[in-house]
């Protein structure tokens, strides 16, 4: 290992490799000065900052958003219309498949997966094409509108994976935050998107109104969980998909930089 | 609003406009031919590839990993060398100045906040660097040689955050996976590095060897908690800095596509 070798170096030949590293990075040295160090400045590249606020959303270092930030609808459009998104669902679907191949399943019907639907079954993004990749504050009457036409498209790498899981014998549960008036709507949607064969389609009742995304949908999944399914794995795009209580033995988030749901 | 009009239009036209997006995108039509859609691929490029799997490490999609992929290798050095990781590292330090100085402080000095070690506060880039990245599986021996150096610099970002959370009150604790022998060269490094004031530096200790990182840092984090101590926040690269139980009302998770640790 190099390392081993460059211990026994000289401790300036060290400290000089070291400070080449410092001068590219976000390290301060011991010895560097403290204002020096400070100085230093990120380009004031929206691209940049953009992917950072990205990757800052999708681990969950934002906390509540409403709006993506102005300067950051070209690289969110751009992102959400390109390969990257495709790139990045396909990467995860990938995982989601090697995980799933890697559970022993019992064979008696318990075995479980739950999937969100919007974001992560289905795509709405010909909606917020119109509506501005998240830029404008969401308006849940036109997007009401969009459900009722029942035209979301399928997402590929979550159609592919929702198939295997089959094939495999996992029980398919649909965890939405829709309410129950759209069940009609989403049974279509989901039927026309090539989507069968799921368990339960489980969609907010009036008693799971005002309730949190994250309580409802837990509160959901620790009800599969009394009924004896064990949830191996939990797909969506919102953390408040996946975290609470009852979690899945493993869950994958997807990527979504256009809302937030708490 | 743009889709409020274009609900009207006749539904070809609609049809067509969600059918300019798929083909550029993950998403699939009710009315597309699946093999057409399967058959479509992302790029074999090694950077949309890597940039896709760092996001996967990031959101914990990846579960357990012992190195990053080979085709990853100059993909992991540039990010870490480069703007981005500056740039995550800032973004992801603003974002949590701006929570601590939202945190109504009581002033009883039971305002705390909690920093994992390496690669939060102390960035051990000179020795990855002689390691490949991330490439080479993890070894203990020279890692453990490296910390007694005492030479790993502050991550600027950190360093800055650091220094404002005390300037408004906050109690800061140090929890780390490093071992109680490696207090003195710890508390020698955070000390070179310019850290000051920290309440306590937490180690592992003999009864805490085998756990996982988790548990064990949970477990700090409750007895923290157990004295009277409110956990705003928590600043660490990995997941299982964060997870748990006794959670921080805010967690952070900063970048690092280099290791896992469970």
């Amino acid at each position: 290992m190099a390392f081993t070798a460059s211990f026994f170096f000289p401790l300036l030949l060290l400290l000089s490799a070291i400070s080449g590293i410092a001068s590219e990075t976000a390290i301060r040295l011991p010895s560097e000065n403290l204002v020096a160090g400070g100085n230093r400045k990120v380009r004031a590249d929206d691209g940049i900052f953009c992917d950072s606020w990205r990757l800052a959303v999708e681990t969950n270092n934002v906390g509540k958003w409403k709006q993506i930030p102005a300067r950051c609808a070209a690289f969110v459009q751009a992102y959400m219309t390109g390969e990257r998104y495709l790139s990045d669902m396909e990467v995860i679907g990938k995982l989601s498949s090697e995980f799933a191949r890697s559970v022993r399943l019992v064979g008696d019907e318990r075995d479980a997966w739950v999937f969100d639907i919007d974001e992560t079954l289905l795509s709405n993004l010909p909606y917020y094409e119109d509506t501005g990749f998240g830029t404008e504050i969401f308006n849940e009457t036109s997007f009401d509108q969009w459900v009722k036409l029942a035209k979301a498209p399928a997402l590929l790498p979550s159609f592919s994976l929702y198939n295997e899981l089959q094939e495999l014998g996992f029980t398919i549960f649909l965890l939405t935050g829709r309410s129950e008036q759209q069940r009609s709507a989403t049974e279509a949607n989901l039927l026309s998107a090539g989507y069968r064969n799921w368990n339960r389609l489980i969609l907010r009742g009036p008693s799971d109104q005002g309730k949190t995304a994250a309580q409802y949908k837990s509160e959901k999944r620790s009800e599969l969980v009394d009924e004896g399914y064990r949830i191996h794995g939990n797909s969506g795009d919102q953390w408040s998909d996946l975290w609470g209580f009852a979690v899945a033995s493993r869950s994958f988030k997807l990527p979504n930089p256009m809302y937030y749901i708490a």
